[in-house]
């Protein structure tokens, strides 16, 4: 296939030209998700440096005779430094190489893009951004969650479970997030949720209110665990959660009763009222 | 072109069944960032309702003979009532269509899919949800904009700015909000922008506070306009900025100084090192 030789599409690929590097989203998983743009990366490229996170089944879309290298950082593995991740696209890129940085996700979404991304400005290597569907997002919809629903929530945020050095960020203000953001979406939180949930607890948070765990989002093996704030942690450890796994907090939780259509796909009877009932009992 | 036609894809597409909706996500503009399964879904489709947000280059893409239904919303214009179109989308299902409801950036993400789904799930109408890229990230990728950088924040906050009766969302805690979240990104705010900014100031954020408004993102009218939070509103007005419009607060916009590689494209020369100075100025 070649997107490229399409005449509907041909004017909104552009030319990936020889010793610069495309910084590539390549979303939550599934390889349905990858944008057009990504998809024409990776039918281009000569090299593809690739992170942990970026399916198995997206690599396998790579141009046959394309280097395929791994860079990948997952936590409490060895793995190669941010500096030398960088270094690598610059030398790549030098060589004359359409160089393709394929991360999951979105790149500039907890991602390191950015830095990345400054590193081939300083080496005066040309690149582009694609953006792709980050896990908080699309990950989500296929646990049947929406981030945002009008009669919830009018702001959702993003936060990063971990700092740099794998610990709960200190830097955050967890009780000013607990008492403006109706919805929280934690990344690569399921480590330290326990210490999370005693925060947001402390600052307000209902005990009762509605977590979802959803591991591995968008693949064959995506597993979504629902509980409550207060057990949260418990319910992670008792069930085994894989990562990667986004966790969500909030009232958009008990809208998976309606919106679970994968669930339904395989046979769930969706509910188009969630229970308010339960709503009440659990508002904060 | 024929998605499902391409062996290495067609695993990844599933069947778009006769009676179903898809609610896709069309993304924020730029036909290379919708994503393979939108396409698909853009190729198969007997009935396409879209709103005023999906760009009409992505409209182009529809299989020829499909119906294409505009069923828009934006302020100040009359539009179809909610309720109507979740009627429509029930309607056209039930002649047997497949009917693919086209939303701008991501469905779930202050978009109405959730209602629109639960709809369904009410008439018996079984559907699917595809993710897009939302605005508020994909759209500042094109403008060298992240939402998040390591150094600078480890939350990000999507809002709203305005509610379903178009005024600033009084049910916000704008000061949680302003303390809580280094980076706030702002939906539909340009009208809005002085009452805000006002109510982040009073809450300690620096007046000097980066701030950038993205205009059309990722269109060949896209503009971007930096400013700072005590101003924002006012060069909003001065620069007669258009909507949609995205509005990025905190000091990851700082960092467009290297990372506008759009920019870069037509000609602009990049520094990989943001201005430290000011960066210390302007801190909170």
């Amino acid at each position: 296939m070649d997107l490229a030789g399409e005449n509907a599409l041909a004017p909104y690929l552009p030319d990936f030209g020889p010793g610069s590097v495309w910084l590539v989203g390549a979303g939550p998983g599934d390889p349905g998700l990858l944008s057009l743009l990504a998809l024409h990366a990776l039918q281009r490229a000569d090299a593809i440096v690739h992170d942990a996170l970026v399916d198995p089944r997206i690599v396998g879309l790579a141009r046959p005779g394309a280097s395929v290298e791994y860079a990948g950082k997952r936590g409490g593995r060895p793995s190669p430094k941010q500096r030398d991740i960088s270094a690598r696209l610059v030398d790549l890129a030098k060589e004359g190489k359409r160089v393709l940085r394929l991360k999951g996700g979105d790149p500039f979404v907890f991602g390191r893009g950015a830095e990345e991304a400054l590193a081939l400005v300083a080496a005066g290597v040309p690149f582009r951004i694609v953006p792709g569907i980050t896990a908080g997002i699309g990950g989500l919809a296929y646990a049947g969650i929406p981030p945002t629903s009008r009669d919830i929530n009018t702001a959702v945020t993003f936060v990063t479970g971990h700092n740099s050095e794998g610990v709960v960020p200190d830097g955050l203000d967890w009780e000013s997030l607990a008492k403006g953001s109706p919805v929280l979406i934690l990344y690569m939180a399921v480590k330290h949720l326990g210490g999370i949930a005693k925060r947001l607890i402390a600052a307000g948070r209902p005990p009762g209110q509605p977590v979802a765990i959803v591991s591995k989002a968008t693949t064959a093996e995506q597993r979504v665990l629902e509980t409550v704030l207060g057990e949260a942690a418990a319910a992670a450890e008792a069930n085994a959660i894989e990562t990667p796994a986004i966790v969500v907090i909030g009232d958009v939780v008990r809208l998976r009763a309606g919106l679970d259509w994968l669930g339904a796909l395989a046979g769930r009877v969706l509910v188009a009222e969630p229970i308010p009932g339960k709503q009440r009992q659990h508002a904060s």
